[in-house]
């Protein structure tokens, strides 16, 4: 019987990462946070800076997942266009946060520097979203229904991440196990295959990662299920029956 | 008047992607060798091993971009659903390819393999499809009408990549030119975003990035257009201003 799961998709703002400009570091993070928390990342979708896309590809996440995370696109410049585009996927108004308002203008204050317009842009959020405190740069992401919007930035993204990440209904979480095994995939492919048949019911997967190192390839093996029970059986049976075909193997740290 | 461009998407098929395990660096190759080849990457999607999510995103993207690219799933194991799924996808069958199957046998009667079941699996791709090379581990990689299937390994990828990219149609190359400036973004909101007015007519996109090392914020502005004559007009206004403005800045590396 496999258990219900908690399902999250990623939404990345951010024509950096599509030209290539930026190298993602949010997807890694996410999906093993996430995870974490008994949450599932199932889908991850990298669009432009324009509105439109933005906002069909925030519609269709929020209706299939039951969490949506989106990073990038919450600054003062006129490329961050994030807090209008998800305002108009839900039909509100962007409105002057009062709070957020005031936590800027302070911040501001203290380095005494102009709160100009640019600056304010970043205290409209919509209507009727909450907060998400940025322990790093202030200028807050908020959360609206499933939705929890992001600085791009990795290091932002993970502080304003950490304080609401209690707050998530997580479901069971995935257990894992891998195992590094000094062989072909090609060579173990029939016995992964068995494996995962005899375990299927409880909700076994089987990942099989072919890993090239100094021309030498390897395959790691990686259990994952809800039930710890079931990972741990069909590590026994993989080892075992590596170790009786004579191949090596170790535990993947 | 902003000029036709050459389109495409990433499809990353994986699991490990999603959950972490597995650090993507497919996003960013592609993003800059399609730019170069005048192809704009503009979405990219990453769906689990689960063939009508592979199918419904293949479908959904070959429809909307020029180009297709899909990285992952292709190997001999139990989880590697792509080909199957791209001929479901396309509603053709999934079939052996002579080719691909005496390539792949030779190569294992080299290394004096067993050409197993799960290796001859690798030799069955979609009805009317070609093969795509892969010199690194020869199980080829392959083009259907406007999608090209890909091993998710960069170094395999990037091999196969490779070995077609002068085939690829393009359109005007994005030219673009950056600048670090020692500033907050929130400090030159306005006067990027009266450069980008200036010459958004002639399709100028301005990315502004704040960047965090050693505590010390920078901004990096990014000048992209088709027009290099544009890209170069934009970046004389946006480093004449920094300069009477008395903010420190350097090009780009």
């Amino acid at each position: 019987m496999v258990q219900a799961q908690t399902t999250a998709a990623l939404l990345i703002i951010g024509n950096e990462i599509l030209s290539g400009r930026t190298q993602d570091r949010n997807i890694a993070f996410l999906g093993k946070a996430l995870n974490e928390c008994g949450v599932r990342m199932l889908e991850v979708r990298v669009v432009p800076d324009i509105a439109c896309e933005i906002i069909d590809a925030l519609n269709t996440l929020r209706e299939k997942f039951d969490y949506v995370f989106t990073t990038g696109g919450i600054g003062p410049t006129h490329d961050d266009i994030t807090a209008q585009s998800v305002a108009d996927a839900f039909g509100v108004a962007l409105e002057k946060h009062e709070e957020a308002f005031s936590l800027l203008e302070e911040f501001y204050a203290e380095r005494e520097q102009e709160f100009n317009e640019a600056r304010q842009k970043m205290a409209y959020i919509p209507h009727g979203a909450r907060l998400i405190a940025n322990p790093v740069t202030t200028a807050p992401g908020f959360n609206l229904e499933n939705v929890y919007v992001m600085a791009g930035v990795p290091k932002i993204m993970q502080g304003m991440f950490e304080g609401f990440r209690h707050e998530l209904k997580g479901g069971s979480k995935m257990v894992s196990k891998s195992v590094m095994a000094m062989i072909r995939e090609s060579e173990i492919a029939k016995m992964l295959e068995e494996c995962e048949t005899r375990y299927v019911e409880a909700g076994l997967e089987i990942g099989s990662y072919p890993q090239m190192k100094d021309g030498v390839l390897s395959t790691c093996v990686v259990l994952r299920c809800l039930d710890a029970e079931v990972v741990e059986k069909s590590y026994q049976d993989v080892v075992q029956w590596l170790g009786s075909s004579g191949f090596e193997f170790m535990d993947e740290l």
